[in-house]
């Protein structure tokens, strides 16, 4: 990190935006209606088409320039055996990102995305390895060696969770400077569902018990135990849902606060922003505590099987384009959907017009 | 078309594949429980590296060589005003498949796969254009210059019907010849949702009014015209369900037959095929009463908005794996499909193993 950026002016400058932009999206639908094709027929491409329009301002932006960005952190909670991995899988999983051995190395080239991984809170030490073929480039932010447990107090300080989001925000504007056009986002980090289910029940006024899965595959004894962690952490901390950044220093994890500030980097540079699953929907829903607009400036990738992941969505009234029974986060949803705004926005350069290829319109059209 | 490939010998051929290769399957599972990811975390991509071994019988089937294959005919009863479009656009769409202008030809490239384009049975004549950079390869096999009206009689012989199937066998014999991994399937054909619609009909007993939809967006009074249309031909033709040869010739259409002919050509010589939409599904209904082995080897790639591919895919028992509002055709939403296939098999080729990268396994495993 070399820069510091703030929290309250990207506040205001994503508050400054006003609505999606109207004109750009009617002159995208318009393109839209004369390449051939009967009009709507490609549903939701057509409907990503009109999305990057409106977020962009540009009705013809280009979508070259892909970064997946993959936020890291350890959580304190899982001495309360909430996973079925141990800690140190964090820091492994990591290095196999960077030998790109990793789902996410894959998806990303498919997807012909780089990929970045940040360490905001990693807990032990990053195995020395070296970069592979399809490898991932880490950037070194780690604000403290994970969170706290929090079960027996704030997961961390506001002054970390404020530098967590302030990683984030850096994080784009550090990418933006080399070029960017669409940013995916993913996480990484052993406890981190119990982090996540334990933010959006206080955010939410959700249930523990309504948001909470079983993350890498946990049993139904340690599904009992997490579910009784997260209600501790609640009775322990007391977050106020108003407060957004107070719950995310209470519950969240340093990851996620990473993950929201990309989040309100990209929205604030116009720049789409792709979610993944349930950890960064948690962070979309931080993210869009502080600031509404935020909901309808990001694109949705797909249903994760964490049931706290469709009260997200519906919270944030976003319709996922994939359900695909996906549940391994790194963000992999996110890159399969780049993959789809691809093909949305080839449709939208490479297609003849009506006009061009001599097709006839409609019946009784002139 | 240089050779003759017999239905009936084809049939054989599938009768005698016997179940999905469950050691493959098996092998399949395994080496994806071995990768870097909580098994069974990718969902319903790993799904599909297990279904494509049991295809195959090969746990690690090169996915490499793609083709889309596109099936154009036309349909006498467009002359009962079904279409919001005239006849004309088949032959004007096939010269833009070859120019590379439609949406197809923007997705089969972002699928990295071949296009052909086989005529099978389209009104007028193809307007002479060049080929595009992205433009398709045509191959002219027209068994009737369109289909007759199935209000006042049959849309073709039964002749006609087995050599459109014929087609469509013929086209993966020679596509194999040349090497081909994988294969999406999709129509052109100005009236042939109501042909698709009036099969479907026909060969499961649904009403006309439960599969008859808007194809390329027709109001309601035009909507009223097809299903009475539809009611019309099955009364005039009284198809026998239990015969899909003499339902395809009496209320099919040329280009539905040749893809029931792809269908069954992939399905004996174990390639993936991958269907699109209804009216490729109407074809793997015609494929599947022929041989009913053929619905556990199809894949099918999205949910159309057609009310009629629901009932087909409910029929199948096919679960899609999109569902993104598409109505076109073409094979757009097949092509979407492959890109997934693309990246299920990266996963399963490109990741490291928990071994190879020094990932620590489950809590409590060795």
């Amino acid at each position: 990190m070399t820069a510091r950026i703030d929290l309250d002016a990207t506040l205001v400058a994503i508050a400054a935006l006003g609505p999606l932009d109207d004109a750009a999206m009617a002159a995208a639908t318009s393109h839209l209606d004369g390449l051939t094709k009967p009009p709507g027929s490609l549903g939701r491409l057509e409907g990503l088409v009109v999305t990057l329009a409106g977020i962009t301002g540009d009705p013809h932006i280009s979508m070259a320039r892909r970064a997946i960005v993959v936020a890291a952190g350890d959580h304190g909670v899982t001495r309360q055996g909430v996973s079925a991995y141990p800690s140190d899988v964090t820091a492994q999983m990591i290095a196999n990102f960077i030998e790109g051995g990793a789902a996410i190395n894959a998806l990303a080239a498919a997807a012909d995305a780089s990929l970045t991984v940040i360490d905001v809170g990693v807990g032990g030490p990053i195995p020395d390895v070296a970069t592979g073929p399809r490898g991932g480039r880490l950037v070194s932010a780690r604000i403290r060696a994970g969170t706290a447990d929090m079960t027996v107090g704030p997961a961390m300080t506001r002054g970390e969770a404020i530098a967590a989001i302030g990683v984030g925000l850096w994080a784009v504007d550090e990418l933006r400077s080399a070029g960017l056009d669409l940013v995916g986002i993913g996480d990484m980090g052993i406890g981190n569902t119990t982090a996540a289910s334990a933010l959006v029940a206080a955010l939410t006024g959700s249930s523990p018990g309504d948001v909470t899965g079983r993350g890498t595959g946990i049993d139904d004894i340690a599904h009992r135990r997490k579910v009784a962690a997260i209600e501790r952490a609640l009775a322990r901390n007391r977050p106020d849902p108003a407060d957004p950044v107070g719950v995310l220093a209470a519950v969240g994890g340093l990851e996620i606060g990473a993950l929201a500030g990309v989040i309100l980097g990209c929205v604030a540079a116009r720049v789409p922003v792709v979610l993944d699953g349930f950890i960064t929907g948690a962070a979309a829903l931080v993210a869009a505590t502080l600031s509404p607009v935020v909901a309808e400036r990001v694109i949705a990738s797909h249903r994760s099987v964490e049931p706290g992941h469709a009260v997200v969505l519906d919270r944030l009234g976003l319709l996922p384009l994939l359900d695909l029974d996906l549940r391994l986060g790194e963000g992999t949803g996110a890159a399969l959907a780049v993959q789809l705004i691809d093909a949305a926005v080839r449709v939208r350069d490479e297609m003849a017009t009506f006009a061009s290829a001599a097709v006839s319109g409609p019946v009784g059209s002139a």
